[in-house]
């Protein structure tokens, strides 16, 4: 009997063939008009599960597009681990731009285009080519396992949390693996220990209940775009460095390994430069361009706005201005403290002469960090090693 | 034969028929639909100068709406006065604001209402009756008149300058008096010796060529919509004192005289407060809040807009962002050396990280002034003195 990965090698093409026939359905979350193929989907996935072998397969009704469940719980003793995936898709517009037609996949120079590949339909075939090796050349899994894909990761999930709430006894596991993260680069895994909080917010900066004229209002009422300008430029100094007291309290420091791992991240600045055009990177001194992206808090204005925007002069001072403010937490920063913080910031060294509101746009988000030794991490490395010849960024 | 003064109290009644005669064409200069009526009205204009007994009255076509011209040249010796008004009107809408239809005038308490009654008919038929006493109790007028009134001057003069220029010896005269100013408060008349000039901007800082995402680029890259709250923050402290070197350089500091002047004209912080829902007034520090409006130089934010403004939240790096500045000028400031020390300014202060365009939205306005001694500007002020038992405010 051959070997576990002498299986995968001798159904490579084969598994490519039904990766290929699982992006072929145009399972778009976000269009009515493809309800019924998200459906299909589901229960293609479904049938792909009891053909390997997993046991337990349902598609489960939510109130919106169906979540897939299946399992392999015939290991006493060993962990259990869920594993996470999507089958949904991002809409394909502007069709202009694909060089093939998206739900044709399309392979080219060792890879396979077609919407969904990466994102997330690819991940989950992989699931169940390694699962069906196992399976079928050593008759069991070395580890208990479940396995869902929901079908509305690409519209915010919008059911999972009840979803996960009314099916808590059914996904009850030791470990759970999400399988929806990118490599940092071609052929250089990595895994995500850790994801960055968020907090979100609208500030508006109102200073008359009407758009006034500057030519009988100018060097007589405050201007609320100046104000908001003033604010914004208060929250951070042109470093990057966050002025919010206490907003870095909590932040974990990095440790010498994580400086090590994060220093192994391949980081092409000229690159990424010519990817958004831009003349420099900015940010907060002292840590590198990784080290700010994925394990330092950041507040970024979003969108601004007010007064007069259309072509030409209009020489108004506007009633208002706005901006949508949100940061990225990382551990062990709390959102709920952080927000306070910045509203009490706000409040101190805002002008006196305008009227200020602080809306939050979104629920918090927590950030979240597993420790980098254990156990499932340390098997993920190994595994990933074994088969790159590299260890992982983490 | 009755005095001037005598005339025109037994002839107020008639004035005031004929005023609202001329308030009831409705000149509306933007809309295409009143055409006719604006050349109708300045038909009418045109009849009431021959009843009265101006001579070489004539409606002169221009590109767009005609200007009505007449004159009285039969003082030698004596200066030629030019006057100017304007019989457009502005658009109604929104009608349900108005209490009784703008073409329809109505009298209370004390006051004509109808579209155009302060703006700027009203003050034409005021010349016209003044000129009427003139010459019927003495047969003639103390100076040379040329009236002009335009049709134009609701939609920014078009066509006003080719105009004049093709006109130029027809209108020259020794003085000019606009006649579309404001009182400064009921009963409380004001000679406008002096206007502010103006440049307007759009400021635009753009860091990238596409949106980025504040997950993937935070920390990263340089934030336009914090780089232009930078900017901004820079052009003015938080006292309203403008930080462009070289900006105050030219401004004609305020005599002893102008200062009292100004200390003269009524000013109700609380009623302004209340109009605007304003919590305080705001402007540079060292001068009364008339001074800071008519006689120092401003600059404001007319606009600002960038980054994602919709409902809810968004998380991007904006690729841009813009504002829209413009600066209101005082004798003797050049509209040119402002825009280039500004230009020179913000080239200095702008973060290295973005690239930032200042493109000129309007050709430059000039500011002007009169000497407060003129002989004309003191035949002003003996008659308006006569009139409202005050003097004027200047």
């Amino acid at each position: 009997m051959a070997t576990t990965d002498e299986f995968l090698n001798e159904t490579h093409e084969q598994g490519l063939r039904e990766l290929e026939d699982f992006l072929r359905i145009p399972s778009i979350s976000s269009q009515p008009e493809h309800a019924d193929d998200v459906r299909r989907a589901a229960g293609h996935l479904a049938e792909q599960y009891k053909r390997i072998g997993l046991q337990n397969v349902e598609v489960i009704d939510t109130a919106g597009h169906p979540v897939v469940y299946a399992d392999w719980l015939k290991a006493p003793g060993k962990p259990t681990v869920l594993l996470y995936g999507h089958y949904d898709v991002q809409p394909v517009d502007p069709l202009d731009l694909w060089t093939s037609p998206p739900f044709e996949p399309r392979q080219q120079d060792g890879l396979l285009f077609g919407r969904g590949s990466s994102d997330d339909k690819g991940q989950i075939a992989l699931h169940w080519q390694a699962i069906q090796a196992w399976l079928r050349t050593t008759g069991e899994l070395p580890l208990n396992l479940k396995v869902i894909a929901e079908g509305e990761e690409e519209i915010s999930s919008i059911h999972f949390e009840d979803f996960v709430r009314a099916n808590r006894d059914r996904l009850t596991t030791d470990y759970c693996v999400i399988s929806d993260t990118t490599m940092v680069a071609k052929g250089f895994p990595a895994i995500t220990y850790a994801l960055r909080g968020l907090i979100y917010f609208e500030l508006r900066v109102e200073a008359a209940t009407v758009d006034m004229h500057s030519g009988l209002m100018g060097g007589v009422a405050p201007n609320p775009a100046q104000a908001l300008a003033e604010i914004l430029t208060r929250l951070k100094d042109s470093s990057g460095h966050i002025l919010v007291p206490g907003f870095y309290d909590a932040v974990r420091p990095l440790s010498e390994e994580e400086h090590r791992q994060f220093a192994r991240v391949p980081f092409d600045e000229a690159a990424l430069k010519q990817t958004y055009g831009l003349e420099a990177l900015q940010g907060e001194a002292g840590f590198t361009p990784t080290e700010r992206n994925w394990a330092r808090p950041t507040l970024d204005v979003n969108g601004i706005w007010g007064g007069y925007q259309g072509p030409g002069a209009k020489t108004i001072i506007p009633a208002w201005a706005a901006a949508k403010v949100s940061c990225r937490l990382v551990p062990d920063q709390d959102p709920k403290a952080v927000a306070a913080a910045l509203r009490d910031y706000i409040d101190e060294v805002r002008p006196q002469t305008v009227r200020v509101s602080l809306t939050e746009l979104e629920s918090h988000s927590e950030p979240w960090i597993t420790p980098v030794d254990h156990p499932l991490i340390q098997a993920g490395r190994r595994a990933l090693e074994r088969v790159y010849g590299k260890a992982p960024a983490l």
